[in-house]
């Protein structure tokens, strides 16, 4: 492939421009007053593929999930303001429900309907509400704006901006698209940590083959990013396939595959760009780079065992160039390095060398840390692979929130 | 044994209490004005056993100890200020000019004496004012409370209070002594994270029922502690046994063995705790028993997982029962449960039962929940062992001195 892109992104639009998809975001009463309740539809049975919390403390929905994610899937039923986690043999029945008043409003059976729960955690499912609101929000199905929207604003907690984003690729045999929206401010880790993103496309896929791709994407995207290193109850990302882009079909010999792949990965990242940047009170978005790995799963290991560092992550807040506290923590990601080998680089400047200080002008450095983003680069010499992560720092603000919010 | 205990708190006290040993704490200048060198000085050959850091990134020092851990030890010397890491091979150089100037002043071989360094990471030390610093403290050499006082002034950072402990056994075959100091605020956290401990004691042991006496200890108090779960690269815990209180030798078959053994935990526990309660920026102190364990190394993963989970942390600081975080905390620790059968209590009220919510009085929780001691205890419910592990809260106060110290 050129280095130009073959396909082109299309403002404030996400999961309902991919063909066949609708979506409807209502206010249900969980939360005081905002839309905390989304429904999106397919009008074509899809192919669905997730990747879910590593945390051994799953919600109800995301055991269901799990169960349902090799059947046919046409809706997904999505509340926020209560996680429906620790919540027990109710929490299950109360899940199971939700999937079951969904496929009534849509003339779907439940083993057609995904479910999934953001917030609080530990209390009971206002289930009246909840059903009310699944009710309401099947008959407010539609594409567009303001549907892509209204869906992303339901999905939040205490996401300050929605996050949703849309591409379009044109080739010779028809057009195809891909969506998504996201949710997730703090508690934003390794593994899935308190964020939901669900991502539609129009292509015509195998389902294996989409789990395969959708995994790699998490990787990259969701899998590397951290606000606060706390793996959530409740983490869900999800991707429904309908095949409704006529003459467009994905598989392991198809042409489309490198740009769809590329698509995925690229949106995916955008998602979670926007949900680190969303990031609890934070003032500085670090994207950290680590070359010279032999793999990447180890690299990204210590990338976030760096960007969880509470030490790295107030010396960012503080604009102070300790480099040390970045070598400290790759030295306790418990992945196997030569310390002595590496150099880290903070913006243009290189600040360590084979492990050891090198001068830099405080001054230069000074205008680089009073940046809000904020480039780190560790070149650890010892093979071919590199990993990008995304983090954050650590400030007053982030404090405040979390003493206060029970979730 | 009964439950009365056979040995008592010897006030103001720590490592010049045992038989034979000196101690000499003064000011060099490495940091501003306040003592940064401490020389701790044993009479006659004593064996050592040390824990170190696990961080891959090791302070020079650290190498040395390890090196000289079997040989004969009569000496310690401590600097604080500059923590000789990540400052390659001068680095190196300079840790063992540092046990040449203390054995020169001193009177003994380059490998009876251990280094150790705490401080600022990545700049080269200052070796004029260290070497004029050893001299100096090896001409303070004293024993009792003046110099038991100096010696731990001299290994404080950002410590606010000195950290020192010391116990007298009084047997029927004479007397032995157990005494200690310690530093430590920030960065403190499971495996030795920027920590120092300097034991002596008099009774005639060997070396490996020391180390393994020892490792034990360490692993029930310095490896049971957190702050900000930041693993440092000088971490070093350190005793010498130098024989001289007569008649009494520990012995695997020894008499003795239960009462040493349990001093040398308390001891330890007391140094520990003393740490957590002097950490960064805290409010609150959080004592976590796990019981219902399989095993206690498991046990000590999950409390350590919770203990360094931002979100539980800010929760306790916005004094927040939010069991929900705990019990996520336990879940993304790594270890196998069953989240089915966990109770959690906060102070003497049940919080969850069986992972799910329990009523409790959110008034009475206040008045658990505002007192500086929190007990926390969680049952899971699956075996007879039990481990207890310190934490503390965090707070913008921890914010604020850690983004405005380079460490």
């Amino acid at each position: 492939m050129s280095g130009q892109k073959q396909w082109e992104k299309v403002e404030n639009r996400s999961i309902t421009l991919a063909k066949g998809f609708q979506a409807g975001g209502i206010a249900a009463g969980i939360k005081n007053e905002k839309k905390d309740i989304a429904v999106i539809y397919s009008e074509k049975e899809a192919v669905a593929a997730g990747v879910f919390t590593r945390n051994q403390v799953k919600a109800a929905p995301v055991y269901l999930c799990q169960e349902h994610l090799e059947n046919p899937i046409q809706a997904v039923v999505i509340n926020s303001g209560n996680a429906n986690a620790c919540t027990g043999e109710q929490g299950t029945k109360d899940a199971r429900l939700m999937a079951e008043k969904t496929a009534e409003a849509t003339g779907l059976k439940p083993g057609e309907v995904m479910v999934s729960s953001t917030g609080v955690i530990g209390v009971p499912m206002p289930m009246d509400k909840v059903i009310g609101g699944i009710v309401q929000a099947a008959a407010a199905l539609g594409a567009g704006e303001e549907y892509d929207l209204a869906a992303a604003q339901a999905i939040m907690t205490t996401d300050t901006v929605t996050k949703q984003t849309a591409f379009r690729c044109s080739t010779n045999d028809g057009e195809f698209h891909l969506g998504g929206i996201a949710k997730g401010s703090g508690m934003i880790c390794p593994n899935m940590a308190t964020m939901l993103a669900f991502l539609t496309t129009d292509v015509k896929i195998e389902r294996s083959l989409l789990q395969e791709l959708f995994a790699e994407a998490s990787d990259k995207s969701f899998n590397s990013i951290t606000v606060d290193g706390d793996t959530s109850t409740n983490d869900t990302a999800l991707i429904l396939a309908n095949g409704l882009a006529e003459g467009i079909e994905i598989t392991r010999e198809s042409k489309y595959l490198p740009v769809f792949k590329e698509m995925l990965i690229e949106l995916c990242q955008e998602l979670a760009r926007k949900i680190v940047e969303d990031g609890e009170g934070i003032t500085k978005v670090i994207t950290l780079n680590i070359r010279g790995l032999t793999d990447e799963k180890s690299g990204r290991v210590m990338a976030l065992s760096v960007l969880n560092s509470p030490l790295v992550k107030t010396a960012f807040y503080g604009e102070d160039a300790n480099w040390g506290r970045i070598l400290a923590a790759l030295g306790y990601s418990g992945v196997t390095f030569d310390p002595d080998k590496v150099d880290i680089y903070i913006g243009p400047y290189q600040v360590a060398a084979n492990g050891g200080s090198v001068p830099f002008s405080e001054e230069k450095m000074k205008d680089v840390l009073k940046k809000r983003d904020i480039p780190v680069l560790i070149d650890l010499k010892n093979g071919q692979d590199e990993v990008t992560a995304w983090g954050t720092d650590m400030s007053h603000e982030y404090i405040s929130i979390n003493a206060d919010y029970r979730s």
